[in-house]
């Protein structure tokens, strides 16, 4: 069966959740939507492709949970609320089972928080989807890159490392990406890396609290190489203090999470930095949105990241990249 | 040579224009921008892909100007002033060559409209370019597709259906894509349809006058069809009233493209209805940006379009298809 670029416009359309604010949906040469008003617009965009972003077998479904999270991930860095997004879809085919099963992930992550589908377009080509997520932040409250300071403490929710553990048992065909796994541990490691839950709600929490903020999707050290960058200043993390998966654990996985959790990707946590009078706030904050929260080191002036050990032991600079201690394979470039 | 991702982002980053409305532009998680007071938010999104909406073998400069004129022709059919952009580009390989000439073209055409761009990600992957463009309008002054009424004028700036001779004198092998033709006539054909040009002006001079507007993208009578479903109204198109191309005429192409003007789409004129009582003042406006304009049908009670001869033979309603006044081969589905 084959639909053509109407019908599959009609398909997800129907689907798109409402929003008082907007005034005019899919379905006119634009979309008009209502500013609320004191709030600046917050606008990311990011794009998937088959093979590059996700193992070509992954079920639709999770692909269009994922295409989106990494959009919603990227407003939660800002501290943004979600409200709108365009969703560009290229298929090889038009197949309305795939179609349906792509909204249905996709709209399983969209609707519980308020994100309406406003735009966008079904083209032919190579599995690839692009969208451009929209929120709104009062005006001079979004949570930057630039504003990090010398003796700020270095957090991060989750636990970072997960993803790449999964995608690394994927490599090792320990694990599936169609399917559920074969025990607990495993099926969470791969729920991680399938379905990455953007930190929003800690991003909303954060506001007038963290000095900077970056959501991990290349890499916790690298990710924070971009807040040092922008901020002019160092950091340093102890390799000690990186919260340990029991997931992990449980699957036998202790020491290759150990070798991931600094530097693989995909996690879509929040990595943040905050001034050290604050730690009881960051910690009632973050419990106060039932999300898991860990301090792992500190601002200092100069550049760069460095990693250490309990012995004051260097294991890794941004000078050096971080490679020796990335998944070899599929990279996250987002 | 290679680039990496951040780059390619650099490449096209230090060449995007400034806005004083972009708080935070290309750099961090997502951009900040401020909205004017009293303005809706204006959103559209489209995606090119290389051999389905242009010629795997035209120029990357053409390509860049062309991504941005489909989604600028959107907001012009909303009367939306442009403001915002983000590009998703996927690129078989990292090449800055490519990556600098396709950022010529596209920022040919995105400085003198004060377009700025302001996120987006490059990826690996096949040729396919993204684009989400944001501009405003007064809120309830946008050109919507849904306020024909009976006893309106259809109108049509421009020269609908040059671009689609190109396209059949390509694929004909008299006309190349990827350089100047051999006279002036087949040049300014190949030109509309490499650098089609957005009627942003055409747009904004028609608020307030026109009833109902659309970009023509599918084809001057499928496209008024898509005013004819939203508005529930009917049009009659006058075959003899569309306009006849000069250039057409000179490249010794006046047959084909009289078959071509009423069906053939990637023009992106601005296809409109307006009260017949304000004739004057769509001449006057449109004279006032300089842009012709044609009265070509009207509208009426009922659905569906029809295009009619001087005799009233009904040559092609919209029931039946316009597919056999179609050129073959490629289409435009955006």
């Amino acid at each position: 069966m084959s639909l053509d670029e109407f019908g599959l416009i009609e398909r997800i359309r129907r689907r798109a959740g409402a929003r008082p604010d907007v005034a005019l949906g899919i379905g006119d040469d634009a979309a008009l939507l209502q500013m609320p008003p004191g709030q600046q617009l917050v606008v990311t965009a990011d794009t998937l492709n088959a093979g590059v972003h996700f193992p070509v077998e992954t079920p639709a479904a999770d692909i269009g949970w994922k295409a989106l999270a990494v959009n919603l991930s990227d407003l939660a860095a800002m501290g943004a609320a979600p409200a709108w997004c365009t969703l560009s879809l290229s298929l090889p085919e038009a197949s309305p089972v795939w179609v349906d099963a792509f909204a249905d992930g996709f709209f399983q992550l969209a609707d519980p928080h308020g994100m309406a589908l406003i735009g966008g377009d079904t083209t032919r080509g190579p599995l690839s989807i692009s969208i451009t997520a929209m929120g709104h932040v009062p005006a001079g409250k979004a949570l930057r890159r630039d504003g990090a300071q010398p003796g700020d403490d270095v957090w991060v929710t989750g636990m970072p490392g997960e993803a790449g553990l999964a995608l690394a048992l994927w490599q090792r065909q320990r694990l599936q990406v169609t399917g559920p796994a074969s025990d607990a541990a495993l099926e969470h490691l791969r729920g991680r890396l399938a379905r990455p839950t953007p930190r929003l709600a800690a991003g909303l929490a954060l506001r007038g609290l963290a000095t900077a903020a970056i959501d991990v999707s290349d890499g916790l050290l690298a990710d924070l190489g971009h807040i040092c960058e922008r901020s002019q200043v160092a950091a340093e993390v102890l390799e000690g203090e990186l919260p340990m998966s029991q997931m992990a654990a449980q699957a036998g996985e202790a020491e290759v999470f150990r070798m991931l959790r600094a530097s693989a990707g995909d996690d879509y946590e929040l990595c943040f930095t905050a001034p050290a009078s604050q730690r009881e706030q960051v910690f009632e904050s973050m419990a106060s949105v039932a999300v898991r929260v860990t301090r792992i080191g500190y601002i200092r002036a100069g550049s760069g990241v460095r990693l250490v050990n309990g012995e004051g032991t260097v294991l890794a600079t941004s000078r050096l990249g971080f490679d020796h201690f990335s998944a070899a394979g599929q990279s996250a470039d987002h």
